[in-house]
């Protein structure tokens, strides 16, 4: 067998789990090539993300994790196993601001981002070009109050047909029902153009203007059912100053979404990224 | 005359300003060094901060002020004007964290901060040493909600017998009454140890860690009677991760709260800010 | 008349320049609307950008650059006079790698950088379709040791034919003589991947790797004869740590670049960089 | 016994490492806290760091040690174990230049920096009322080229003396012998205020503003016979711009060189970084 695998896991904590994650892999044939773990002492939690080699493993795919199952149980652990050679798929939902979409598409195309993009999904027209020098299915769901629930499951089944992995809110100005987060929990990603929890809800560069901050930023998070509430992946911020209107802001904010949007969007592709109550471990 | 002066300004924006102060000065012999403006077109609001030379100057510092009143009363003009041998006097308001009164201090005796500071302000004795050490007069004032109004008023007393013009509030743990603040209007600055408007209150890093932020912050701003909703001079942000306990953000951010306040400071004594509405411009 | 225009100054320091340029353009009709000035005390020069409105001028703009140009020559002035209705013509110089490429095609087109594009040209024929999307005109010169001069004389004609202002080298592996250079002195920017004056030459990602930094940087300055040696007008950096391969410093460095430049890029067609020396002044 | 302790470790890279140093603790009772890994696939090298809680550990110190130099010997490890109860002893070298040897002294009083500080040395007698101050015994030993042999024996003798185990240059303006550097090797920590590799030798502020950088750096790293060639242990930067004369840039390096070196400072305290060759991997 070729290639890499992550396994991650996440547990009570307790003694012993490292050397028996280690000593699982090792007795496969697998090689651990990188380790990383925390454990948050207070919750009592114990995360690890343990990336190897599957060129020497002993036995197939379902024979590592039925091994790696008979360990979990024993020590009561949430895992997963993500194999290298499994491209993710995703698709983007966008509106008519088309700067992260641009990004993400660019970042595919480089090499950057290892994933397949096969939908595009939009509640305006505007990016079918976009989507089409790409080569991408583009389908449109405009949104009213009354057609809102009906659009979401055509979205959902669409996400289904094109068996998507993970779904990227790359300034998707819809707010997305529970129950369409629920059936992707954990799996899509969103930016929220301010530094959260600052300017939660609408128009947060000019809530950021009006209260006169000397810095911006853009947050990337994982979707939940409360707006602007969910585990957040990633930050980073931007001078500001009396100089900058609104529309200043804005400028520099593209340039934030875009890097903090495709990094969340990296590290989840490379399964870098455990969830645990509404905060996020990034083993970057 | 030997020295140098700063022109503040403010006032509607209109056409000609600019000529009619650099004439003014031009024609009183003040040869300006630094000149920086800025115009809010929204708010159709003008600001200039000029650096002049005082050494040769036709007429004295009345005359000089005499002109410019004429000047500013003809455009609604708001000024001041400051000169660099009149040294401002700082009290600082501290409780029991030392490490922005240390940095205060060591940055006036090092000479980064051109100020004098006769007063160090407590509800607590423990930083008596530190003041014995540097020769500063030290006052403590208990506060409880019963002794509050009485020992504010004490602490006015103390501030007019000191004549400061300026007090920093580096990590004073208690809130001062609309009253106190109302007479030290613009000239009172606080260290708020988040990045505002995220997480107001008490316990900033503690909510921080609460929420799993990927950055923690500090933002210096003028003191208004609503606690945390003053104009903001300066913030700046540090990264955190999930492997940062609260103790962690506490420490990282004692450093942001030095480098901030410390800015905070600077520019003020260099009458580089000037406040407008609930924000302000900084001239940095 | 319509539109903004920027005056951009230099010359000696020396007393009464700010006021006889305010009362200039006062006298024309002409409304400042920002200004922003610095004087290098060490080398006794002063520098000045000016941004004013045309609406109300009293002259044309021949007659505007005549009284500009009296009082310029009384203060020795060197200046220049740059209309916000003429735009400015840009050609992008690429080899292979594309991404800033795409970056600088993209901020045209949101209309982020005010200016046209009228021509791409390469050393290699690769990103020819990227050229044809945007419909750009593209030209191959493919450079040899021998061809280099001839090939030059070529590019040279193209960009006068293009009537070209802003030479953006975009990661062009080509050194440009001397000739070249001087035809474009203080008009062409080039982005070095690196923190400069730190690995200058090739591979800077590699030798930064091989110096083991915990900082990568890009730089973006004017091009002259001696590489990597012309005035720097932006620079940035991003955290790096010994996890980085050679190849993740690469890809770090495609955003630093990206960023970098664009800044650079933007600064110039807005009229808010001068040179001196081998300085710039950046009114950003 | 109680507290705990870290193994630090490097090897040739090889199947097993990771499973063998797990099963190994938790075979002597040892729980894995921590643990940080990292592995240099070009150099084809193995670098671990592994924090453990002593407390019910089945053997003592020596036992352990024992148990672990088998396995070592068996993976040709270089290893060390640092126990938490075992505080480094540290001398700080200074010139003039005060402010990082306050910032040490600080940091170390609060708590942050977990070590004992008997020894300060200097050059000039300047600083001595700080040492006095925090009762810590101050030497000067002035140096020309025709003593400075004679007076490192001395220092050298002191250090033995006061059973030092981390020297940190903070700002000492003498360059060590190779011999002294030799006696320390990786565990002398300096502090050069430029983002090296650029700006080596003297005055790099100076240097800097010469060049017109858009950023100026500081490194910590440590010291080896080739002055500023050391493996870097950590770098930052702060912004700078044509309106910094060079006294502007020396006063934010100040800032930037108590950050870098506390840091570096604090991450060798706590055992978090292994040099190789001419680098550093930071565990931090």
């Amino acid at each position: 067998m070729t290639g890499t695998a992550n396994l991650l896991v996440s547990c009570p904590d307790r003694r012993g789990i490292v050397a028996a994650l280690a000593q699982l892999l090792y007795g496969q044939g697998a090689n651990i090539l990188d380790s990383d773990q925390h454990t948050d002492s207070g919750a009592g939690a114990f995360f690890q993300r343990i990336r190897f080699d599957l060129a020497e493993l002993h036995v197939d795919r379902a024979g590592l994790e039925r091994a790696i199952g008979e360990v979990a149980d024993r020590m009561e652990m949430t895992w997963r196993v993500a194999y290298s050679d499994v491209i993710k798929r995703v698709a983007i939902f966008v509106s008519k601001h088309d700067h992260c979409l641009w990004d993400l598409l660019l970042r595919n195309r480089s090499g950057e981002h290892a994933c397949e993009i096969p939908l595009i999904v939009s509640n305006h027209p505007d990016v079918k070009p976009i989507a089409d020098q790409f080569g991408i299915d583009f389908e449109v769901f405009p949104i009213t109050k009354d057609t809102k629930a009906e659009q979401e499951t055509r979205e959902l089944a669409l996400l289904e047909k094109h068996d998507i992995d993970l779904v990227v809110l790359a300034r998707y100005m819809q707010i997305l029902s529970g129950g369409f987060v629920g059936r992707f929990h954990g799996t899509i990603i969103n930016i929220h153009h301010s530094f959260l929890p600052a300017f939660v809800g609408g128009r947060p560069y000019h809530q950021a203007y009006e209260r006169g901050v000397k810095l911006i930023g853009a947050t990337a998070h994982y979707a939940t059912a409360d707006l602007d509430e969910g585990p957040i992946i990633e930050q980073d911020v931007a001078r500001a100053s009396h100089s900058d209107a609104p529309e200043d802001l804005i400028r520099k904010g593209r340039d934030l979404e875009r890097m903090v949007l495709s990094r969340a969007v990296r590290w989840h592709l490379e399964d870098r990224v455990l969830v645990y109550g509404n905060k996020t471990v990034v083993f970057a």
